[in-house]
């Protein structure tokens, strides 16, 4: 007889965990999903499925084998300080990427054609066609962060003749994207950039990335006007007084945001309401449980068969 | 010596003629541009480069040889009673069909991501993610009229993942898409199509297609609600008056329309104010004189040295 399998710890914040115990029970039934360890230690638990989990939770579990977070992004993970030294398994899903290549495309396409001056323009009843529109080819957007999120993004708005470019950490050569590399190259991805979508994973190097010195080296003048920011990955790459800034002294022309420094974003923040940012509430690519479980489990079980673990994070790089 | 090449008639209407004029003389240099032929009869001009032109002027022409539109759809021409019998040529350009894409994937997003529910939380200050946000994948685009047009609509649709159906008069199989045709076609068409994208041409038979007899087989229940219209065709295929009854009586969802059974769309209109109705000027796809003349010039020139004209109208379909 097989040995039972061992547990599955859930702690998620954030999301309902009885919708993610629901689909973790249907694709691994007789598994017991544990929410509460039981006592200081449990020695049941081999696998925790996580999103900004409970600080030393994942400690008390001396034969965890792994970590599974269930958005994109793990610096949720790492900010509990007590994360034991074990695999760290990113959440790869072609549900998850889909989504955000929707978010990314359709907030592209919102300021490339204008919609926040066609809205304006309706509610004023003003019948005026903007013949200055540029084509796609004529526009560049620019994708901080060439991982599996970035390249899809890519990928798709290239397919709708944008000229795309990219921007990455450690070089990478991909067809059809201008690609930077580096801190070296950051200023000639800027350069070209007439839209930058950020998708970059936060770690101590990106934190803060989008702020004064950033904005001042983006393009001011572009078929767009100044630059565009559309940011999708962690509200803390950003700083959001300088991002006021910007827009103010024509280094931003517009800025759509999914993401906040602290979310809920205040009632408080002048964010809201300025008139050339567009906000929606981290709902870029929402973590759909049907979607991302099943593919997981798959991975604990091959796992417990001796199969290695695949989309680990590299703790150094931090994501 | 070869012949001195024939004159080339400009006539159009809500654009301004000096674009179009530079523009055919930097392509055709040495070449007559009329816009005012000379008396009753003038016998100079071969070509005719046209949009709205002016009732009963390609009647005085009698050495005409074609018609050129400079804008998708030759409906305009016909407006006209007296069009002498040569053939017309449709715009067939890349610079136009990669506009209208764009304003097709941009209008359909904006409906799928839930554009408006997203601005009008903002303008509360509400941060609430909607989680029951369908994927792509979940959600059936179906487009009227599989010409150029909606073929590349259709293309780029699919890349993002929607599910894609067609309709078009005659049967047509296109890979990937779901193809409906003629009257009998129409029903099941409407039955699976969650956004409805209408490029049809304006002819006597599609001329109010978008009324209440079509609105009342739309989906009533989709991932996204009772269905959504979005018109890039013609506003004379659209009962307006229908349109905003459906709304109301919840057999569609939301609208976007870029044309008008009037243009521009008067003051009066109940659809400027409507809060799910999107309007735009009629921008979706611009004629752009860069990008559509020097085909057309290379096409008169072709057609001068006896090589047969392409993209030609068919009369009695109408488009």
């Amino acid at each position: 007889m097989a040995p039972s399998p061992g547990s599955i710890l859930l702690s998620v914040t954030g999301f309902d965990p009885a919708v993610w115990r629901d689909e973790i029970e249907r694709a691994a039934p007789g598994r017991t999903v544990v929410t509460e360890p039981d006592g200081p230690v449990d020695a049941s638990i081999h696998y925790a499925v996580v999103w900004k989990q409970r600080p030393g939770i994942l400690n008390r579990l001396p034969n965890l084998k792994a970590i599974f977070s269930i958005g994109a992004g793990v610096d949720h993970i790492f900010a509990d300080p007590d994360v034991p030294d074990v695999p760290i398994v990113r959440v790869v899903a072609d549900d998850l990427t889909e989504r955000m290549s929707e978010y990314v495309v359709w907030q592209v396409l919102d300021h490339h054609r204008k919609g926040p001056r066609y809205r304006r323009q309706q509610a004023e009843k003003i019948w005026h066609e903007d013949r200055m529109q540029p084509a796609a080819r004529d526009v560049t957007v620019g994708i901080l962060g060439l991982g599996v999120l970035g390249l899809d993004a890519a990928r798709k708005l290239a397919a709708l003749g944008f000229e795309v470019a990219g921007w990455s950490r450690t070089a990478k050569k991909i067809e059809g994207v201008a690609t930077f590399a580096g801190d070296d190259g950051l200023d000639g991805f800027l350069a070209i950039s007439d839209i930058v979508v950020c998708l970059l994973p936060l770690t101590p190097k990106t934190k803060g990335i989008l702020s004064k010195p950033l904005f001042a080296k983006m393009k001011r003048r572009g078929p767009l006007g100044p630059a565009v920011l559309i940011n999708a990955g962690r509200g803390d790459l950003q700083n959001e007084a300088d991002i006021l800034a910007a827009l103010e002294n024509g280094w931003l022309g517009a800025a759509s945001l999914d993401v906040f420094q602290a979310e809920p974003l205040p009632e408080t923040s002048p964010l809201w309401t300025h008139p050339r940012v567009t906000i929606t509430p981290h709902a870029a690519a929402t973590s759909v449980p049907a979607a991302l479980i099943p593919p997981m489990i798959a991975q604990i079980e091959s796992h417990e068969r001796g199969e290695p673990l695949t989309n680990l994070v590299d703790r150094d790089a931090g994501y």
